[in-house]
């Protein structure tokens, strides 16, 4: 499987299950509703798991622009596959939000509220306010890039496999991702960062898991739909880029 | 232990912990009366924990009908073997179903509502429209068997185990498995669809853990049974061998 | 450390866990208070997992009679070890509880239901029906240690470890025990048989967890401390062994 | 990275993950509101697993002055390092609560009771008593420090990684500290003392987790702030040290 292929059908795994999890919470008369942030950051964090477990040896699973983009910092990744990378990653989380849109069709009909519709796609803040919302978003990234590029000193489990697998397209090493066997500490790290830092903005901490849904809610047929709240959709596409480098920053000084 | 000896215990220990955890949640007067979601979804979790944990090593613990065709059709499974897999795990889901019966016993007589009952048995949908309940369970049950089918590449921890196990059946090899290391990716993976695309039917996303506690709920007596819903019974059956298939297309081709 | 020490301290560690996330949910004015069933298994699995991580390697970890029990059935644990060890860990569910009712002083004297507390102790069925709360706690135990039983074949990870650990006595081997690596299936185990099972009586699957406490309770000093319900104390203590029995047989029937 | 940065680091992220979810839990417009017990232990395990998976490597990641104190009573750490560390640990504190304050600014402001935000920094009882609050933070704190010191015979995995952490300084070996690979036992086991022993004091175990945040919240400039509570803050330094020293002289008796 191609890096490009694996990187569109992790991202979209990333997001049925993430986008799916909100949906089972929010809409009316799923057997999930109401059940709780502990649902909704579960499901995050084992979207995560199983997107990593799954496509990493194929793409090193970054399926996050933000990941790409730290790392490309970093120096462990090349930046001519920088762009191709995103594009992959939107298309992904593009697809991975018509699936959630197909699982639960019937309850998007009944459910009334277009803000609530529009949380299973993107993320909103509690209180708007552009420069808090940044700053959220930015430390939640930072955390998560900053985790992911002290795994391959961690050396964590890793007998047969590697936390960082090395990339290669056409015979030539590309660079660096998440293999197989980071699959659960990343999940955990993103389980933790959406109990701790979710609060007030709803952990984007990845542009494409935010940018991709929102174009799908834009032109995905339902009632009630409501507004794709373009004015905010800037904050968590480019907040996670300066958390990713800030996090590859720290890591280059030390 | 036989395989398909090791199918039945296999099956009945996942009906056993998740028709358990369906009972401690919605039976009257039981500890865990509406404990939530997060319960059940680490219920069904863990009975698949438990499950490949113990019966991998004999059977692969397919436990699933989906799975054995999944493999099968992937060509990693002998085809002569599918319907005795089949069958085996059908009477596992039936003899589980009554284990939940017998350690629920009073609390099945106390609970007046019969579709709260049969929801301990078998799914439902919570909103009934046949082609919406198929196409959601196809998608479950699809990103379960491509995450199976893409376990041996992952090389996930396995430094003294397999994560897909040969099995062996009178000296020849029959195809493949899931090893016990398998048993925790797999436990998360199952966790992670209950809580993103559990919500509109209860994710069956396996006929025998439908059809096996169905028959069950026919049999067994106790008051205000109320209908065994044959009507819906079809959809657990078929919807996961059709996204069982469609992942092992999509692996057969990339 | 010799074994017994170990069985008394570990078995200590359970109780303190497990009749501790008791306390936080039931009792008036904890943080934990009404925190939920998900609170209550999760608090018991993790006391399992500290408890064989910590003394796995001393004495196997058993921290049960029922496990004692059915390891000696197997043929896995010499007899004349038993009684010794179940001393010891009735010892250990003893001092647990004294240290609970330390940690929870003021919130003891504070909360006025007698029941309520002697839940933190000792297990008490919601519906009273002895052959019924009996067969329940069988169901329960003889599903952990079942699993316990399958663990050397199943050989999860292991790679520097053994599930199961060879106890030594004296010079001389004696048998069996949970080392530490079986620390997090075990604890897992018993948070889903905590999930699944534990609706009707609260899942003792343990008469050391249960007598110990009970025998606390009856002794400690605190206001409004009602029944200790020996009534019902005998069918935690027998029916866990009786579970044992059951597992053992079936293991070594196959 | 010297021990010292990572120290510092290492405690800031524990503080932004525990204080964090805190604040989720507790301000007022966060999406976590009101969303109980579960997030909170879970929040605080997750940030001991991911201090302790990036930094472990290059401190140890003690990240609390009573783990510190405690291998050092044991033998197994500097006491010329032990006020060094202790320093840095508390920097990392105050460090993390003011990353907490800017992630949820705005919350901060809408929020009106004193003590609810004073819980995001700092401990505080739910009955005041403080010899009984002491006593409840020795059992805390003893079992998480008696947890961490009979990890190096646990042998928990361990295939390619150490769970003690030999650090070296300026080339001298100087004690032991947390692998890498220990992240997920030690988090699990915050976990469980969360759960089970939270309930009276909200389970500080840690002097620079409530000292370091505490000096936060005396200086950092928000509305309604209320009292830092100085009177309570010797309870949470001087009971985990305690505790710590317990735990070692009970390990060193066997």
């Amino acid at each position: 499987m191609s890096p490009f292929v694996a990187e569109i059908i992790g991202t979209a795994i990333l997001i049925l299950f993430g986008g799916g999890v909100v949906a089972n919470v929010v809409l009316n008369k799923t057997k999930g509703y109401d059940s709780g942030w502990i649902v909704i950051t579960w499901g995050w964090g084992m979207g995560v798991f199983i997107a990593v477990f799954t496509m990493g040896q194929f793409s090193g699973a970054h399926i996050n622009p933000a990941v790409t983009v730290g790392l490309a910092v970093a120096g462990l990744f090349e930046w001519g596959l920088v762009i191709p990378y995103i594009i992959a990653q939107t298309i992904g989380g593009f697809l991975g939000a018509v699936l959630v849109w197909l699982a639960y069709k019937d309850h998007f009909e009944i459910t009334e509220d277009g803000p609530t519709k529009l949380a299973i796609f993107s993320t909103a803040p509690e209180i708007r306010n552009y420069p808090a919302n940044f700053l959220t978003e930015v430390i939640g990234t930072f955390i998560l890039v900053y985790g992911i590029l002290l795994l391959p000193e961690a050396g964590f489990i890793g007998s047969n496999g590697e936390l960082l697998t090395t990339i290669v397209i056409e015979g030539q090493e590309v660079g660096f991702g998440l293999g197989a066997i980071s699959a659960l500490p990343v999940g955990l790290l993103v389980l933790g960062i959406g109990l701790a830092l979710g609060g007030p903005t709803g952990y984007a901490i990845n542009p494409a898991r935010d940018l991709g849904p929102r174009i799908a809610h834009a032109i995905l047929p339902f009632s009630n739909k409501g507004s794709s709240d373009w004015a905010y959709s800037w904050v968590p596409v480019i907040a996670p880029l300066v958390g990713a480098a800030v996090a590859a920053g720290l890591h280059l000084l030390f």
